[in-house]
């Protein structure tokens, strides 16, 4: 008799931006002539750069002759692409890739959850706390999470707290603590906006090869690094045996609505003898069909000069954002971090608010939704996501909005 | 320690296309001066029509504005192309969906894959013999195939027999067989081009709620149907209680390299009390972040009535080429079905040759490039596949090489 796969039953029903959804809703319902400001969900607002535009007309353009039009595309992506993020790798981070290391997919959420495909149901899978709820639900629909607990954790999953005591940055697992199998990591990470220095990134390689595990890197917020530290987990002595990272195009050129990623698996990656290059190209062989030609001569487009000059300026907007959100809650005297390598600014609720408390008086008394921290697991409880992709105008009217909130 | 995933092991190394294009290759080599005409791979030729090309061009114009763009969507697709797939079924198939039934996706690759994740992993898995590979792989992937056998045959996969003896129509598993929970069916057919009447589909449906298995019904081919058959499965009374179906925009409107596909989910299919479409909808909302935009767009513009018009021009021009494909064959004598109701042509190798040595034989006196029957399973032997989706003068050729080849 056919049953459903019992691990997607333990999944708790509701999901964040549904809530946050519902919630914004009822309020507009109470109030239809509220202005309200979302600096809450983590997408980019600014247009796609000229660049891109003109590298999406001349694709659409192609498909409409007949000499031109492209049908499938190789389902690891076309060489051009993969050619030029190689590129990019060694011109700018002095990483050397070949193309056939990387695979371009339509989305970081995508590869991120399927990724799970290629190892043994029962791996053991550590996570950040708090932590992008993608790695935790994937996980739990294979069984890898375990049963979820009323103190809203997973049975079988290692957590790595990260809070202002270890400054957001995940210590090792101690001799005595069980060795995760999978572990991913996000840096710049979402939600805290916090960074990982080499020497920190460089300790979790140590341990991932020491211990046979492998490191599950989530590069998607590269892009807005300020500061001196890796951009790559490759940039690592030994990560190309133990790490498989993950880029998108989203948050670095505004792709969101257009969907294109890639993932790094470097040759050097094997478990038990096998290499995780070839399962993964089966993976992608059999359950993908490529990215969309168009997405991906509009990606070949980002890494041109005039390309890397624009995305940059609208990379620059965003941060421009950050340090402004970041510092108007520092002048409020309220604790907040992130947003220097990150899009993603974390505040510290005052007088220790839950996180849904603070959400609603942020939303009820100033008009502004951000994203409750608790929404990305127990560690999140007392913290709040702030994001920088408004609008400059937008994004100093609510931050003037949260000023009269606290200063009166 | 972390194992991989040991069902990945049990696939065989060499897929379909790779060793065609392992052949072609070579013997490109050696005659670099051949014209070779590929009738091989199920990939369209002609470009994209007018209205899918204006609307890209319009949405790549929105996605430039600061008022107009577009970031994530919502992960089921947009309610402007879920409302005009729904009304298609309505107005042509008199098949009422909400729009919420229909899932939106990036490719029927992608869906007909991933839809093993909302089973249980022990789930009873039956295809057609000849299959297209996708179901088999992926079933073989989650462990759903069991051993790969040196007879080329799956040690837990139902096997349905598709060949001449019964117009390549699966029978309906007798009563002392095993009944199998969920079973993959593909009409119009690829490979065999057989298409299927609402009798033998109504045996299905009847089968599938009589034993509660769900039927995965790929619907990829219905717009080449030219009988009166069903295009849908929701056609058939009772299918909503037991039947997803996958549609895809890559043969109806030339979208291989655009990436768009849905997935029917209707609300009465439950499975254990639970509602299919809610599994569905947590599996697509945490593992996929929607279609891109741009070829979303690009779908709703084939549901107009100048989109309906010109994809129609393309089908007829690709149905022509079935047709002189098929009556080709069969005036040299030869055995030959589908080409009526789809874009594949199914030939009986003559002279019990294999379907290897064939494709050998016509590469190298030909120089045509055709799919060997065996390619799709144990069933195929003595079988050819030739597709209808090249041009009309390049199809009018590789037909006059084969006449040459076998007349003299």
């Amino acid at each position: 008799m056919l049953k459903v796969n019992e691990h997607f039953l333990q999944l708790p029903g509701s999901y964040l931006f549904s809530e946050i959804a519902r919630r914004v809703g009822a309020y507009r319902a109470s109030k239809p002539e509220a202005d309200i400001i979302s600096l809450g969900i983590g997408d980019v607002t600014r247009p796609l750069v000229p660049s891109v535009i003109r590298a999406l007309h001349e694709a659409v353009e192609e498909q409409a002759g007949e000499k031109t039009f492209r049908g499938y595309g190789p389902e690891q992506g076309y060489g051009f692409l993969r050619e030029a993020i190689a590129g990019h790798y060694a011109r700018r981070r002095q990483v050397a890739l070949q193309p056939d290391e990387i695979f371009v997919s339509d989305g970081a959420k995508s590869d991120t959850g399927n990724i799970g495909d290629i190892f043994a149901p029962d791996a053991v899978v550590a996570v950040c706390d708090p932590v992008y709820p993608v790695y935790v639900d994937t996980s739990a629909m294979t069984g890898r999470a375990g049963t979820y607990g009323k103190d809203g954790r997973w049975s079988r999953l290692i957590y790595l707290p990260c809070s202002r005591d270890n400054g957001f940055c995940p210590q090792l697992p101690g001799p005595h603590d069980p060795v995760p199998d999978l572990i991913y990591l996000c840096f710049p990470n979402n939600p805290t906006g916090a960074a990982i220095k080499a020497d920190a990134l460089r300790d979790w390689v140590d341990y991932a090869l020491r211990h046979g595990s492998v490191i599950l890197y989530d590069a998607a917020y590269e892009a807005y690094i300020t500061e001196d530290i890796p951009h790559s987990i490759f940039e690592i002595e030994g990560a190309r045996s133990c790490a498989i990272e993950f880029g998108s195009f989203s948050k670095l050129a505004g792709f969101t609505g257009l969907r294109l990623a890639f993932t790094v698996m470097p040759h050097d990656l094997r478990v038990g003898g096998v290499s995780l290059n070839k399962l993964w190209n089966r993976r992608q062989t059999t359950k993908f069909n490529g990215a969309s030609y168009l997405a991906q001569k509009a990606g070949e487009a980002v890494y041109t000069e005039p390309g890397q000059r624009e995305i940059a300026e609208v990379i620059a907007y965003y941060q421009q954002n950050a340090r402004q959100i970041r510092q108007g809650l520092s002048d409020l005297g309220l604790e907040a971090s992130g947003g220097v390598n990150a899009p993603y600014i974390w505040l510290r609720t005052p007088d220790n608010t839950s996180s849904w408390d603070f959400f609603d008086t942020l939303l009820q008394q100033a008009q502004v939704v951000g994203t409750p921290g608790s929404g990305f697991g127990p560690g999140g409880e007392g913290y709040f996501r702030l994001t920088a992709f408004g609008s400059h105008a937008r994004t100093a009217e609510a931050m003037d909005r949260i000023r009269r909130l606290f200063v009166g």
